[in-house]
């Protein structure tokens, strides 16, 4: 056995890169998001053809983040708020990896959508995507600087997102009742929304560990709402 | 501190009480998804209005569950095999209150869709539910009995889930095209068929989980595709 001390530099070492590698793959995963909104609102086949495929480097990075989190627990079995960050670094790279995940489905209803012609300008949509990357980005910011503020300023956004996607779902439907032909690739549209909603989504899951982490508090059913 | 083979018990014991627990909030999930599409198909507004609000009881486990796992993860450090299970618990344990999430989703497009004429009779979207159940409960019985053999069955399970979706889309897409006044109920049967869709991935986590337990073995990201 090393002596503690060693293994305490050790672990605190292993947590950093650990976390880097979580940011690297937060970084590609919103760039994934951004290539296939980007290919939608461009019109752009090529880049739609190639976030299709461009998983592949995310996928690696899951399995290895996994892989890092068991060794970390078995090897140091840490407790209290390292414990903590450790399961919340396990949750957190299954979303980022379902982000990627919801990246290529985007690209998909993308891929439909340029085979008409466009239903509208897309303007809506973008603002959501820039929204939901920059949710994400400021979640895995918090959880890497344990800034529970930037954490709960992930949590607000949310209600944005919400309410763009609403406000997405009822235009479309303007557009489809007024003419037949814009139904299909409006509900590609709606289907992209409901892709970027999630990816909010998973930016307010791994806000909601921070907020666990730091303060041990449970903030994900909030309690406040439960009174008789 | 413990003899160590009394600790061993402990733990084990309450492994049995952990899998119990989880059992009991798969049960909680499973019976919300039936009764918001039993609401749907019945145009129940009442059994619908008591599925919006019928999550409480899973949030109550799910925080529960969590903290039992950080207990067991704190107090008997476990290795291997054990840890692995631990931690799968808690990524379940996510995956079932998102499932509850589900059901209230589905409940929120029901309501809307029963204030609306039926666009049809619904056939495929009970067929989805009922698979999408089967899948779950497969899933966790997969987990609590180490069985690979089922966990892969509720893989492949889910292509079928996939099928019906698809096939839902396309009739849903003609009775729009055809009568435009059926648009926007349609919509909400496409939005519960994606739900549905999402239940079955979670059922497919937890499957995958399992076979990550058992043997170690990542199949998440199917290592035969990526051949150069």
């Amino acid at each position: 056995m090393e002596p503690v001390g060693r293994m305490v530099v050790h672990f605190q070492e292993e947590l950093e890169q650990l976390k880097t590698r979580l940011l690297e793959m937060g970084g590609s995963a919103e760039e994934q998001v951004r290539l296939a909104v980007k290919g939608l609102v461009d019109r752009d086949y090529d880049l739609i053809d190639r976030t299709l495929v461009g998983d592949q480097p995310l996928n690696t990075l899951h399995i290895e983040i996994d892989s890092r989190c068991f060794t970390l627990l078995a090897l140091y079995q840490p407790m209290a708020a390292d414990l903590r960050t450790i399961v919340a670094a396990v949750k957190i790279n299954t979303d980022l990896e379902r982000v990627g995940d919801l990246a290529v489905n985007i690209a998909e209803a993308a891929r439909r959508y340029v085979s008409h012609p466009p239903v509208k300008k897309l303007i809506d949509i973008p603002r959501m995507a820039s929204l939901a990357q920059t949710m994400l980005r400021d979640a895995l910011d918090a959880f890497v600087r344990r800034d529970v503020e930037l954490a709960q300023h992930v949590l607000s956004a949310d209600d944005r997102l919400d309410t763009l996607k609403t406000q997405i779902f009822r235009e479309l439907l303007t557009y489809m009742l007024q003419d037949p032909h814009t139904i299909e690739p409006a509900l590609d549209l709606v289907l992209v929304s409901r892709h970027l909603e999630r990816i909010g989504d998973h930016a307010t899951n791994i806000a909601e560990d921070v907020i666990f982490i730091v303060s041990a508090k449970d903030v994900r059913h909030h309690a406040g709402e439960t009174a008789p």
